[in-house]
């Protein structure tokens, strides 16, 4: 259902495999997917990848529909569903390292929400983008909390009331995509190579800094990050590479 | 002063028809304005529409100036004009459907502010958009909250400091109006039937759920969102939606 | 180390002038700085230049690196550096004028952060924008709070986790810069020019309203806006400049 592929480098690649499912997110598989983010948590990035035609198309619409026989007609099990869905969302958000979407196909609704979850996402040309709730009365709020945060606020409303297809292009133009490449899991993977030959200590505190302030007032904002900024300074790995810098050489990190 | 077309498909088209003012928005066109949106709260979807060259170009200056004579120099009726031209928008956020601007001339200052406050927006090529206070001593301060909850800082501040008129493509690629269109009223009353035509309630929820999470930390934002989705999942048009989905075929909508 | 240039119309032009060293934000040069915001408090508008190929570098490194030698390893001085790099930014966005850059090089972290923190910023088709802290194991936090405020949230963290670097059309279309203009200081000072040109006590109420409003919610937004809108509305100068609007001449300014 999920497969990690721990490379050389450091980086972790997380790959959905319910291809014919298209990487629909049953509770297993976000179960599988929460489990997975956590056993990643030492690697010094991770792609999300996906296998077959559908990055995801969302939430598994016959797993919830099958909770409606239930004595309570499926509250409970749908409260449970959005209480994970949501948790691993700000997983991916709140995770210690930066999380890759590798998008090779059509992201959808809670896949779409997915994405935008995501630090970054590259994307093939030929992958589209929608939180298409409307056309079955299931309006994606949860995936508005991630699209809202990710690109302009018109163009978020326009996807969610619509339902329209976006294509790679113009969800790179939004920022819902850093870039759009043929092979995006390669893309993807090298861009991860990129951030995981850096200093894991740096990147973690950046991450987890970034994460802090963001929606901050200014002024605690900068106090938050300033913090942030002494630390960083303290750590082995920011002498080494200010030395390595000022001395023209290469530095060597310590990872501490 | 202001027209309400209810059409067949549960769109309601607001005009407003003050075009030898260019629509500006004095007390009484905006407590008409107010009324029917009131009016237009059992509507299916709302197209905010204008007659004449100008959408509309802000406050009534005649008007403003004419309180100049009162024994408090105006002050009380200006306090009483920006309350309610404030209360008018922010029924235009949180009215309970979408609202949807269609922009077929100048939409300046108070009237720029009505764009952004709308949910979406459609013009003309040759629509243009401005806050231009700074040219009469009135920074445009109030249209700022709606245009800088719109459009990136650093464009929502040149708009405000220069006055600079933003033509019609400009602003989509700001994220200020969604689509251009030779005929923009009419790509407003598609892309309201396009709405209307999915399950009211469904609508509803999902702009409300909007608003709700908009601004809140995410932790809180996910919390609330998921509480829509639950809610959604147990309405009748979410399991006929869902249903027919699942079962190829077109949905009939009850909305609720 | 920093020129001020108070030029007739009221635009006072700020300039970096610690070439050799690419205008790095040292203590003394940072403290320069806040000295030289103060000093230009009473002007109508502020330019803020740099002189040779970089607009600024960021932090000093090599006083930085210095520092280490201290009996806390330096955390006292970084401390201090990060406090006092904090409190010129907001200094600078909470600057009683407008603040514009003029970009004629290369931005570097802080520096990145300084052009982010202005209100506008002009940038030559050559400049070069980019928070490179990961390549010396230093992220770039608290440029990082400046930058996410200005560009959307995917675009600032492949910025910061990658410090890929970026150019001046590509910043301009993130939202980084408002213009990219062979001669980024002439095109600065007309637009400072502009708005010098404008009545000063409406820009100053204009930006400081602005400010306020900001992040907050928009019910409280609306509020804070509207109580500016009407103290704008009673300062001479807008009785001054709604009068000539609708009289058809030109505006006189008392600027009061």
């Amino acid at each position: 259902m999920i497969t990690i592929e721990r490379r050389n480098d450091g980086v972790a690649l997380i790959t959905l495999d319910r291809p014919a499912a298209r990487n629909a997110l049953s509770l297993a598989l976000l179960e599988a997917l929460s489990e997975a983010l956590r056993e990643c948590e030492e690697a010094r990035c991770v792609v999300l990848a996906a296998n077959g035609p559908a990055f995801s198309a969302g939430h598994d619409l016959r797993e919830l529909t099958a909770a409606r026989g239930e004595a309570d007609g499926g509250r409970a099990f749908f409260a449970r569903t959005m209480a994970l869905c949501s948790r691993v969302m700000q997983q991916v958000v709140n995770h210690p390292v930066p999380v890759i979407a590798a998008v090779e196909g059509i992201a959808t609704a809670a896949g779409c929400q997915l994405v935008a979850s995501c630090d970054l996402a590259v994307a093939t040309p030929a992958s589209k983008f929608c939180t298409p709730g409307v056309d079955i009365a299931l309006f994606c709020s949860t995936p508005a909390v991630a699209v809202a945060r990710a690109i302009p606020r018109k163009a978020a409303m326009e996807m969610l009331l619509t339902g329209r297809m976006v294509g790679a292009e113009e969800a790179r133009s939004l920022g819902l995509v850093n870039r759009v490449a043929e092979d995006a899991r390669g893309a993807a993977l090298e861009l991860a190579a990129q951030i995981a030959a850096r200093s894991a200590v740096t990147i973690r505190m950046g991450k987890r800094g970034f994460i802090e302030q963001s929606g901050l007032p200014l002024a605690e904002a900068y106090d938050a990050a300033s913090a942030v900024m002494v630390d960083n300074m303290m750590a082995a790995d920011a002498e080494e590479g200010i030395g390595a810098f000022l001395g023209k050489r290469a530095p060597h990190w310590q990872d501490r």
